[in-house]
């Protein structure tokens, strides 16, 4: 899978960094992309990469603050124009998105040509998106906000084919058949096919926070994680002045990764008053005094688990 | 004063255009900046130009389709952290921009800093803002749509210097008050102030119009005006294809200007799929068979009047 950052700045844009949204490639799993927040801008930014805004199947929302969302309308109706025809979309995030999506069509004189449905969470909720499940969980961020916990279909264990073979079974249409399911006929007998095969292989599993100061459930959200999404609003100074306004502090995040066992940490919503080369410094510091896997993103970042 | 464009595509960013926004400067009247539409990433581009959010003092909004106002609630919620601070604004557009802004502002969370004054339309109107006159007029859209005509404020006459020294006039602090005032007192009698200067001069006229395909209240607006901006979503073709759709054609836009006398046309909201090269060469070809003074706009396009 991939991930791809269209904006990386916090509350407002800069002339290096757009407002938040990431964009998830479900590859080779499946051909969609999924998009977790629309900052104003996203679909401009689209516009200069690959990926075209009618292969987007479902947009989580994080939260309803308007570097998060205030592209969304616009995403929605291009989309019309761009490959969309048809082709269902599906909108989740915290209560009062649907009315924002609704009011911003209806307003607009705006009508869509596919299915749109939208899904409001209000609580701790598992989800389940054809073969992939994802976890919310509550965050604290002083308005109801949302963190995403992805998990990829799991795989078939290995064929011991040794063990196989040894009963009599060749390589053929069968092996499939005994990789996939949990039983299968050889000879007219029934076998179960555990001893076969090993354990199935978990798929990635990836968790995309949106803005929080440090909170009980991003455990839940981060645990043994590939890779986490996490915001890092200030990467210096004082981490109370974060936490005040229900922000994270670099030092809450690497917390969170060493703790929750993270592979790898892609911090990202960091605040506008820095540059490039404030963050390329920033980070160069940090990572000669930290063991943890991380990086600062900016635009375009993309990054393959 | 001067136009400044920061988005010149129709109903669809381009990777070279955006959507629909021009900033006018009321400068030497007055150092404020009024802004006419709001497309998205309005904002992204004002902070690659020498403009600030908070030099703006009012928002026209022509109609309510999203290419227009999607980059609004950005440009709002923004402003209160660059230089906006106190600062009133007063936004004026078809009815709908209360409920548009107030609903995109609280479902948002978002709390401005500056008092906003939200003026909504529903037919003709002449308003008056500080010195400047601004008619506005429905045009013919299928949606409720306007035209605004901005007229500067008129400056004083020449004196006629010989006339007061004839009368034993010097030149001195009299003249000010003989050029600004109606009437005058020297020598303990009261002079009418007119025999004694020229016709005061009409400042310059810009009218920028709402998507429209030709209608009557074109005319009026474009009057004898220093500059248009008009939109002409069609370059090519045949134009029943684009008033079918309630926009116009090049052919109906120079037709105006000749028609209403206009000394310049700003032609903007290009249908996204021209390129900017297919537009060069498409103006070039007009330019080569029509004495109408014209140009095709581009995104950061500034014209001085």
């Amino acid at each position: 899978m991939e991930i791809t950052f269209f904006g990386t700045s916090a509350g407002l844009p800069t002339k290096e960094r757009h407002t938040q949204s990431i964009a998830l490639s479900l590859e080779p799993y499946e051909t969609d992309i999924w998009l977790f927040d629309v900052g104003e801008a996203t679909q401009h930014q689209i516009l200069h990469h690959s990926i075209k805004l009618g292969k987007i199947s479902h947009i989580f929302i994080t939260h309803m603050h308007g570097d998060h969302i205030f592209g969304l309308p616009g995403v929605l109706t291009s989309r019309s124009f761009q490959g969309g025809d048809s082709k269902p979309l599906t909108v989740v995030g915290p209560v009062g998105i649907k009315a924002f999506v609704e009011q911003n069509l209806a307003l607009t004189h705006s009508h869509l040509n596919y299915p749109l449905h939208i899904i409001e969470i209000n609580q701790s909720i598992d989800l389940s998106f054809n073969q992939f499940q994802v976890k919310v969980r509550p965050l604290n961020h002083g308005v109801p906000c949302f963190g995403y916990r992805v998990e990829a279909p799991s795989t078939p264990g290995k064929l011991d084919v040794d063990k196989l073979k040894a009963l009599g079974i060749q390589p053929g249409p069968l092996y499939q058949q005994i990789k996939t399911q949990d039983t299968f006929e050889f000879e007219g007998r029934i076998y179960d096919a555990s001893p076969f095969k090993g354990p199935n292989k978990q798929g990635p599993v990836v968790s995309i926070f949106g803005d929080t100061k440090p909170c009980e459930s991003q455990f839940i959200l981060a645990e043994n994680a590939d890779v986490i999404v996490h915001e890092s609003t200030y990467i210096e100074g004082d981490k109370t002045r974060a936490n005040s306004y229900h922000h994270s502090h670099i030092d809450d995040v690497l917390q969170l990764l060493s703790a929750a066992n993270v592979k790898h940490g892609l911090l990202t919503h960091l605040s506008n008053r820095y540059t490039i080369e404030d963050i390329a410094q920033i980070e160069k510091d940090i990572k000669s005094k930290t063991p943890v896997s991380f990086q600062f993103v900016r635009d375009y970042t993309s990054y393959s688990f």
